[in-house]
């Protein structure tokens, strides 16, 4: 065995019992050469084959890290979902209002919520912003801003979607009250009530909410925690029903985290063009990447204009300001008239603040330490629900994002679990949320976006504890 | 006649000649008493006299002022608007955004707008809020105040619907983007596809815009400038249509101007009483009266909770903020749960700074400084019209707000004028925005909430001029 081999072999050890782990920071080239006593060639050597092996990676202008994923994962992973394919009426809304009730409150654990802890945010470097901004704002900006939106803002995402390889048109641009906001207008400026859209299975509640309120029905289609959406169920899906448009998430999919191979996501761009179908692609989570590279939207492949790509501050910089955005295509402009009906427009004071966050630089930093967190906290997760549920139980486990998509046995009713987790104070986003039928009544979604929170750890011990109850009692 | 007859007449004299004009303040009973070398019972008593005449008016901790509409209107105000009384589809949102495109341009003059100038705002106040309130803000709330929103502002919301004499349980509140929203999500709340709805004739565009959004149809009912909806066509329009609900501004109606009456008010409220019909309650600008006392929303006379009553602070304290509320009565949860579907939450950042404003005090003194500015911006917007505007105008002159409704003689096509008046960069809002059957084609609604500007005059002066030609031109 080679000097570098030797090496590599004594850092990849470390990483497989859990001593050094995903998210964890490598020592310089150079500092490790000092400390071992070995040229740092030898080093770099060892590093590029740990990288090799995806054990760990090199991030611009910041060092080798611990990948997300290089903790062996025990549990295996859910299979595809196989929806039914009927086109139905959507009715979760009260549902989805009882179950997470609690769910942003201090004395729950908050393993239902579809927020991460705001503490990851510069929330007081924000505050400054806002005085800065709006102590001496130009009164006429109070209304000028209104439409098309905050100048300096649609610039610096321009600019983003250009580095990313997107070329835009600023008037493209659409600021709405956080991607909510604009997932609504995006479907209502493509849909009339009765017409049919498809959506994930397991789908993000929201969605099913939307259909709801717009009187429209959903065709869920069989989504694979891997690598989302089945593209030829897809296609079958179209074949049987008139679909007005697709509402899909093609990165870090709520709840799987499943993520769009490349090739899916061209596969469905040019699916959908060849009817002339539209697509809401809600992308809150795309800056929650754990990889090297940012992956791309399905917007990146559309040369229809038919993509209405949706992106958001709350889950990355600025939660609680209400700003996000939408990349409209061909509908832009019908979205933003659609949005000055509705709310006129995001805060200006959020949106002035924001800009002059992203202008003075430092937001990609801060992603990358959120993302270092995010990645931490996973490996924490994963091996808390490995320690403490039941034999049996499948867990996806995504490579963004800050979901855990867990399938318990069978017998486990995780409704029935929310309620004893809520006795608990623990609050869980149980599977039927996440359907227009309510299945996945053994399915849970997990947030580990607050896994630095003392309290996560011994939660997930508590609701493993109920679900082994659960079952046991389920086997007499 | 006596000293304080004679010292009345001379005050009267100065008010109707325009040297002192509404909204001026009067010098206190102390200093006119020694200027005049008279008694302060003498002084007392002329003041009396001319309070009694309704020529000016005592305000609380203030003073006494010129009172609004002190100056006599030459112009005669329109009579009863005539709608035929069908229902129909709703198709005016392209039309309302051909026309309002540049309303928010620095370089127009504003006439068409539907803001006031902000600069009548204490912005930089609510900067320093900004800061002060985010800048160690509890990451928790973040979530936590996401429903049922800054629990500060909703009992602060309380406390004025309290002064009121209007009682309300804060759960009954919600916090939303704007009156935009609130208004939006009230018709949501109690209406499906296709539901008829009955709006004033003339009514705001965006309640005819919100109605297309929701394919609702629209039934107008005769308004008069003085005293808002006829009740007996409201109760004539109920008979012949299934109503689902009513959508008014009992007071300073846009774009009319009108108040209610209470009488009518409290009929009002009983009619939707008896078939159980809701109201959604459009009050933003209730706060802007130029009477002694705030008038009552039709809110303080429900006692079915059918009232939905709509409030903001866009118009009165944080233009661009996006904040209002909803007094949402028995559909006050459904509101919440549409909100929380569509917005999530008005930005906290927002509701923080407007709350902390509201705390320390200072929002009447505010309030009433901003009364008298808009009081005097009307005088001169009156003035105006009637130096420059052709024979024949008739004028509605609220007691609030910052709209004249002017109906031209018959021959002046105001979307004609509009187009002349963009070319010289004056904004207009013309008559077919207020119907959905674009009738009140010789009709112009007219901000005065500028009329601090020095564009302000000379614009008025040009649309009259403009009118006038049109005038000629039509009776060759």
């Amino acid at each position: 065995m080679k000097l570098y081999e030797r090496c590599a072999n004594d850092i990849a050890e470390l990483i497989r019992s859990g001593v050094l782990r995903p998210g964890d920071k490598l020592p310089s080239v150079r500092d490790a050469s000092l400390a071992r006593g070995l040229s740092r060639a030898t080093v770099f050597q060892a590093y590029y084959l740990l990288e090799t092996d995806g054990l760990i990676e090199a991030r611009a202008r910041s060092g080798y890290y611990v990948r997300a994923g290089s903790l062996p994962v025990k549990f295996p992973e859910p299979g595809d979902s196989t929806p039914d394919g009927v086109a139905r009426d959507v009715d979760v809304g009260q549902l989805v209002f009882d179950l997470l009730g609690s769910v942003g409150r201090r004395d729950f654990v908050p393993l239902g919520s579809a927020f991460l802890s705001p503490s990851l945010c510069p929330l007081t470097r924000l505050a400054r912003h806002l005085w800065a901004e709006m102590r001496d704002f130009d009164p006429w900006r109070l209304t000028e801003d209104l439409a098309p939106g905050n100048e300096a803002l649609r610039r610096n995402l321009v600019l983003r979607y250009a580095i990313e390889g997107i070329a835009m048109d600023p008037a493209e641009l659409v600021l709405t009250n956080g991607a909510m906001e604009g997932l609504n207008l995006c479907l209502n400026a493509v849909t009339r009530p009765g017409d049919v859209v498809v959506v994930e299975s397991p789908t993000f509640y929201a969605a099913l909410q939307a259909l709801e309120r717009l009187h429209l029905r959903a065709v869920e289609v069989a989504t694979a925690p891997g690598r989302g959406i089945d593209i030829d169920a897809l296609a079958a899906a179209l074949q049987r029903h008139r679909v007005a448009a697709c509402w899909l998430m093609p990165n870090f999919q709520n709840p799987l985290g499943s993520l769009m191979p490349e090739d899916s996501k061209k596969a469905l761009v040019a699916l959908l063009a060849e009817r002339e179908i539209a697509l809401v692609e809600d992308d809150a989570y795309g800056e929650l990447y754990f990889g090297a590279k940012k992956p791309l939207p399905a917007k990146a492949f559309d040369t229809q204009g038919l993509v209405m790509h949706c992106g958001s501050f709350s889950k990355c910089l600025a939660p609680g300001y209400r700003v996000g955005w939408v990349a409209g295509g061909r509908f832009a402009r019908k979205i933003e008239q659609l949005r000055l009906m509705y709310t006129l427009s995001p805060a200006i004071p959020s949106e002035a603040a924001i800009a002059a966050y992203l202008n003075q630089g430092g937001f990609d930093r801060h992603l990358r330490r959120m993302r270092s967190a995010l990645i931490s906290y996973q490996a924490i997760a994963v091996k808390a629900v490995q320690d403490h549920f039941p034999a049996g139980t499948r867990m996806a486990v995504p490579q963004g994002g800050y979901f855990l998509w867990l399938e318990l046995p069978e017998t486990v009713d995780t409704l029935e679990l929310h309620v004893q987790a809520r006795e608990r104070r623990i609050s869980l986003a149980p599977g039927p949320l996440f359907s227009a039928d309510r299945r996945f009544t053994h399915c849970l979604r997990l947030n580990y976006g607050h896994g630095g929170d003392a309290r996560f750890v011994p939660a997930l011990r508590t609701v493993g504890e109920l679900a082994m109850q659960q079952c046991a009692a389920g086997s007499r």
